[in-house]
């Protein structure tokens, strides 16, 4: 999505070891009208999808999940981070490894918002080694919602994470996919996506 | 607001030791439809306030706040929780104390993302001995924004943080506001707020 790689070249800052900062627009100051420009995109992307639900994780991809869920017009039900082991029966647990915060979080939905009748679309501002979305993705299949499609706002394409999901046959729709940056210059280059917007 | 108090009398659930769960609405599964309501009626309450930006602090307010800020045409900027003590010099920093989750959160914001030409409306889902709240007023002052009012989803009438607030002469406006709840019973008490719809 041009606009979303226009953005990310203007204001997201590029450090050494592969860290892309976003924090002006995306996930910690949050541009909601570039969030509603990127709602649209996916709402065009998965076009006749049966999506009732949109999920995801806290705590940074609530707000582009808030936003996407009022552009299709369904609740959003988000995974909770937990650090202690949750034992209440009510929930699907799973357990996600974060290599940012280098811990492993214990991860939980409850088994009253996930349901067989729940067509979900999954969404999160990145997508790197894919740990927090195989994480999501269990959590759906433990409840036998189907998953009708991801949209990720920034995939790292030179991680593993994109290409996982992809073998599984689920449509991933990242709105801008990094294929190299370099802190040295600065200088972002994106995988071309002629689909997309 | 009625639409809020019908939706808790309907699906909120009270449990003992003065425990409200609306976990199927507001703060696991979101209702987004009822939170552009809530948006709307806040953008009432504030009409005429110089609101440049909505704040609020993970995770449970992120949703709301992003559906607020879509519709005030501002973006959001949300304090992010550590547990550990971050020695960042960019940020703003306070502590607050969770008496849910019985920890002390460092509680922090970009410098970046707070400034003194910030005129915020303050948003979060409930409000309870207001440590949160505190905490975020004392983010917004130390980098001399203005906090031009606050808006919570829910507030326990019954407990001191709406007094505190109210004290300091800010516009505060919950849109449902508990006086009393039975866990026996499942009955619950609202104040009446004749200004609100």
């Amino acid at each position: 999505m041009k606009l979303l790689e226009d953005r990310i070249r203007k204001d997201g800052i590029v450090r050494e070891g592969e860290v892309l900062k976003v924090d002006s627009f995306i996930n910690h100051q949050m541009d909601v009208e570039l969030f509603r420009e990127m709602a649209r995109e996916w709402k065009r992307l998965f076009a006749g999808k049966p999506i009732n639900k949109v999920m995801t994780i806290e705590a940074s991809g609530i707000g582009i999940a808030a936003i996407v869920a009022a552009e299709f017009g369904v609740p959003v039900v988000f995974a909770k981070k937990s650090m202690s082991v949750n034992l209440d029966k009510d929930n699907y647990e799973t357990r996600i490894q974060s290599f940012t915060h280098k811990k492993i979080y214990e991860v939980i939905v409850s088994k009253k918002f996930l349901t067989p009748d729940d067509h979900l679309l999954i969404v999160d501002d990145f997508l790197a080694n894919g740990c927090a979305l195989m994480g999501l993705l269990e959590l759906a299949q433990e409840a036998g919602a189907t998953v009708e499609g991801i949209g990720i706002a920034i995939e790292k394409g030179f991680q593993t994470g994109g290409a996982l999901i992809r073998e599984k046959g689920i449509q991933l729709e990242s709105l801008a996919i990094i294929e190299s940056m370099n802190s040295a210059t600065g200088e972002i280059t994106f995988r071309s996506q002629p689909h997309q917007s």
